[in-house]
């Protein structure tokens, strides 16, 4: 079993100095709790609602800078393997929406967000390589960020890659669920879980910011899509700690014939999924 | 709006000629409840649980025969068009598990299962054809059964080959869900229906059969992910009826600067999606 923790935390882009410190306090919090795969929301040290280019260049950091750095001494009080979200500043001057994959050995992985969404289109320029596994001490671990989650062919290409757990900083704009509903991003990471047999750790930002309000949706779904724990409805700061089977995550069968991997029919799949034009009318 | 029924049934492998009128009532039931796309279950005018392949083999109907030609005729009676399961008899002698869309004109598309569970595995050979998306007077309808709903491959493909309404004659095996959680079947339903923009309507079977409990998870979600009528928990027999937003399944743009579709990143996904070995490890 893996301790995973997803702290949810309320980034604030006109306070990046703090910003920056509750997270990597969180960092040392989770630790605290036992964790060893410690998630945190995206752009979790610099805030999410830029007005402008500049302001997200002014809080931008290169990956191999001290904020990785950090993240990687905190890691490395617990041997824990820390994911989060950050503003990137490429060495080609470039500003990308990321995450970071920490240990105690430093940077392991920065992987820069595929899909952007919405405003972030107008700071970042869009990631240009596929979303990656990384081999930890605490398992194989896939990346993604927020919007990322509604793109089954990237999450289905992670697990397909040897992903045990899917990592998932987010920022999740609010929206009012239908009565009785989880948030829609917590019913899409807890398919994702069942759909590919993987852990998935999910940790939104919670709070508001230059009016903006966040969902405050971080959840941890088992591979067989069961909820380890999720965030309470309307919460903005809360630390989310479950123990995951990673190793349950490798067995993909379904019963005494099935398998959900194996059991893929590729050759009769839409070609559309790579790339060829969608139907016009679609 | 396009008027839709899921006639969630409860066919007796033990009876099956009782099985194929209720299906055919069950028709006219919608077609009197203004239903102009009906959905029955999997399978429903037979039954599920075989005990030998010539027992499936003494219910099989060629789809030129006269069970799909019976639909036709009720169809025509509300110019509908029905979905639902049948045990096919192909010309070669084989038998699949198939799905019929016919429509007053009569069978417009068969469609053999991909992906097949569990015994079926020993009763039918696997389809060899994709899904397919048919055209009707009510919309473009995609077809998928049962298990299928599990390979997000195939509901994205007929999401991109133009589908509005992706029907899914069903017969889920019962599983208690956790405590106040929907069947996961229900989910999986809503999820593909978010994802893809397109209305779901998945039709499950209720009751038991041989020993066996089915979920009867019948639902209807719209293509925002929002659910227009979903079966009563431990329903066996129940008609759901819900209008569906088909011209809305066009739009797949999200806010100002996002389209579900458009701002899929096929360059930058897992080849693995078409047909790549999975990692060793998953």
């Amino acid at each position: 079993m893996v301790r995973i923790a997803c702290c949810q935390l309320t980034p604030e882009v006109d306070d990046p100095r703090g910003s920056a410190a509750r997270a990597r306090e969180a960092i040392g919090d989770a630790i605290a709790a036992g964790a060893q795969v410690i998630v945190l929301p995206e752009l979790a040290p610099c805030g999410y609602i830029f007005r402008s280019r500049e302001e997200a260049r002014a809080v931008a950091e290169p990956a191999d800078g001290p904020l990785l750095a950090s993240w990687a001494s905190e890691a490395a009080r617990g041997d824990a393997v820390v994911i989060g979200g950050f503003c990137e500043l490429a060495p080609d001057g470039r500003l990308f929406n990321s995450a970071a994959l920490v240990d105690p050995t430093g940077v392991r992985a920065v992987y820069r967000k595929l899909h952007l969404w919405n405003e972030e289109l107008l700071w970042f320029e869009r990631g240009e390589d596929p979303a990656p596994v990384v081999a930890t001490r605490h398992g194989r671990i896939g990346l993604a960020v927020c919007y990322d989650i509604e793109f089954l062919e990237l999450t289905r290409g992670l697990g397909l890659a040897g992903a045990e757990i899917i990592a998932v900083p987010t920022n999740w704009p609010h929206q009012d669920p239908p009565a009785g509903e989880r948030p829609i991003v917590k019913s899409l990471a807890i398919s994702t879980a069942y759909l590919n047999h993987v852990i998935v750790a999910l940790c939104d930002r919670g709070g508001a910011e230059r009016g903006v309000r966040f969902q405050g949706a971080s959840v941890i779904a088992g591979g067989d899509g069961a909820v380890l724990a999720e965030s309470a409805p309307g919460a903005a700061t809360e630390m989310l700690v479950a123990d995951g089977d990673v190793a349950a995550t490798r067995d993909k069968r379904l019963g005494a014939r099935n398998d959900a991997f194996a059991d893929r029919r590729y050759e009769h799949y839409s070609a559309g999924l790579l790339g060829a034009a969608p139907h016009p009318g679609a």
